[in-house]
């Protein structure tokens, strides 16, 4: 297509350093890569002269931005043909009835294994829908902890799956392993906080879900991994875009889909392969957290974590000063110095610093660094 | 917030006129300026050091973000304190089981002002929910018009609403008037493709929806505005995310809301409102449009309008030309003088030149001088 000129070249100003690192819980930090890129892509995506925003979701440019999302990410995982790649709306939240809906069968039961504030939000979204079930709960301990292995579970044979939260958001615990319910019953799970931190078995899993916004992109599209089978699954009528068959039949867009999200986190999934793919993420997550995590444990009690360790997440980093006013301080001086949204979530107060894929190594030393100035001035 | 730099300036390339005018029907093309204005934002919202993509949902900026947004909103259409405005996902398809859900009882009835393809899928997602009539239809006809008077439509003073789409998409007709169903049956509509494109009284109906990606911003928000008493009714149990009360009580974000689309909207608010409202935006609309139907009357039956000429759309215009092969070569000859995307609909075929409100009148000019010229050479 040939490019008529319709205006003066537009200078642009030069693009001024940010300065400041984002522990923000999610919505979170982006890789600043992807954030330049998105730039030029809203003005003019690949030489069409125009946006991604402004693009057609059945043109031809979106099919190369679609196709290529579902291609890195199945490259990034290992994702075999027989599982879909969807790319939904309404948050990890919509997830919360989506599954039951199309999975539950009215009088089957559900496992859910509790062990925080969202994972207790899934089962209580599941209830309508069926007998669920705590197969676990972690609640009258303060959701300190995951289990370590199966037999902390108390999985039911007949149960139409099996669900867990790989990562609490707010607690700062974390699943370092996958758990395995009896043979039959589908694993299925929230990975909203840690999908694509690690290394990732998907075949263990019937349904993977994740909010992009925390490891895979902007607010506004969930990435779903389902296994063909369970995305075929008829137990009620729905309405036909409550269905994950409609998505998984009509590529994620039996209607406009949200294309520009999609095409953030495509963007976020081709910077996860242009730096190793899953097993660098995890090294380098794990020396990012331990950074963090040597500072609490070497901090005399004056830092005290809120996970138990063997439940500690690489994510999300919890902890507490002697009082809440030192809370308070710790966080506001910490924003004047450019590493800001550090606050706790409201249900459980403290301090939590969110270190996803995308937070910056010089982050986590310049966070450690301050927090041994501040022990100094008021430990 | 004391900025610390944390890396050399960017230098960056000076940006390229885009030489392309999008005539999509959406995805549709959006004001430069706001484009110019987001390539800033996800960079640096606000010298907050981090981008628009990248602050909490419950953060202080983002706050701001939502608040001007509906502020914005209400100030363009004078939109009453007892109307709600909620940024809602998952499209205008969304709101076709959405509306029934929460609005149509079981065993009660509701209209259907049937005009189009959309407006017949809303027809069709609603019947599950209860006893949905066609108080009008146009398909006998291929959807050339709609009704342009109340008598035209046969109400039911029984029903729980009165529906209907203001602009077909795909056929490019339009509604220049509103309804008035019965006393005591709330008017909803579907405004996805004619929202703000001129003067609007909300106050007329009972709810309005619209997903965003022709005259609002880019998909993956839907705008909603109902009346409170409508956004509280409850005529069934409905899982809690897929009730406007939730939304309603929560200012839109229950869970974390499409930020960055939400964010866009309100971008597209703001230059409505540069550009002095709805009144100048509907002069503007009908002189563009107006450019164009002189081509296709003054043709001498070389380009045959679809539409009725009471029905036609100012921002779908569709025609066709002697024979599907000049159809076709008029698209693709545009297309290389960078007028894009004007295929008609898989459904109608045809050509079809969107002109929303983002679209210049230069666009108009430069389309109608094709025109010309093509009928010259083919005519």
């Amino acid at each position: 297509m040939s490019m008529i000129a319709s205006g003066p070249v537009l200078s642009q100003p030069a693009l001024a350093p940010r300065g400041v690192y984002n522990f923000s819980a999610g919505p979170g930090c982006l890789p600043e890569e992807v954030l330049l890129q998105a730039r030029e892509d809203i003005w003019n995506l690949m030489g069409s002269g125009f946006g991604i925003m402004e693009h057609s979701h059945r043109g031809k440019t979106f099919d190369k931005v679609l196709a290529e999302a579902e291609a890195d990410c199945r490259t990034i995982a290992n994702i075999p043909a027989n599982y879909k790649i969807l790319f939904l709306t309404g948050g990890a939240t919509a997830q919360n009835w989506m599954v039951p809906m199309n999975l539950l069968p009215q009088g089957g039961t559900a496992d859910y294994v509790t062990t925080g504030y969202w994972a207790q939000k899934s089962f209580e979204h599941a209830k309508p829908f069926g007998a669920v079930r705590e197969a676990f709960s972690s609640k009258s301990e303060n959701f300190k902890f995951v289990p370590q292995k199966d037999s902390e579970i108390a999985y039911d044979a007949k149960a139409a799956y099996a669900h867990y939260t790989s990562n609490n958001t707010i607690m700062g615990t974390e699943f370092h392993w996958v758990p395995t319910p009896p043979k039959g019953v589908p694993l299925v799970c929230d990975m909203s906080s840690d999908i694509f931190a690690g290394p990732l078995d998907v075949t263990k899993f019937g349904l993977i879900y994740a909010g992009a916004q925390k490891n895979l992109g902007t607010a506004g599209t969930t990435v779903v991994i389902v296994h063909e089978d369970l995305a075929k699954k008829k137990v009620r009528e729905n309405p036909e875009f409550l269905r994950y068959e409609t998505f998984a039949a009509n590529e994620s867009r039996p209607n406009t889909p949200p294309t520009f999200n999609i095409y953030l986190t495509g963007q976020v999934f081709k910077w996860i392969l242009r730096k190793g793919g899953l097993e660098p993420m995890a090294k380098f997550n794990a020396e990012k957290a331990k950074l963090i995590y040597d500072a609490v444990d070497g901090s005399g009690g004056f830092y005290k974590g809120h996970a138990r360790p063997d439940s500690r997440s690489l994510m999300n980093i919890t902890f507490r000063l002697p009082t809440e006013e030192l809370d308070t301080k710790f966080i506001s001086e910490a924003a004047k110095q450019g590493m800001v949204d550090m606050k706790g979530h409201r249900s459980t107060g403290g301090v939590r610093a969110s270190v996803y894929n995308a937070m910056p190594r010089a982050g986590c030393v310049k966070l450690v660094d301050f927090m041994k100035e501040f022990m100094k001035k008021n430990g």
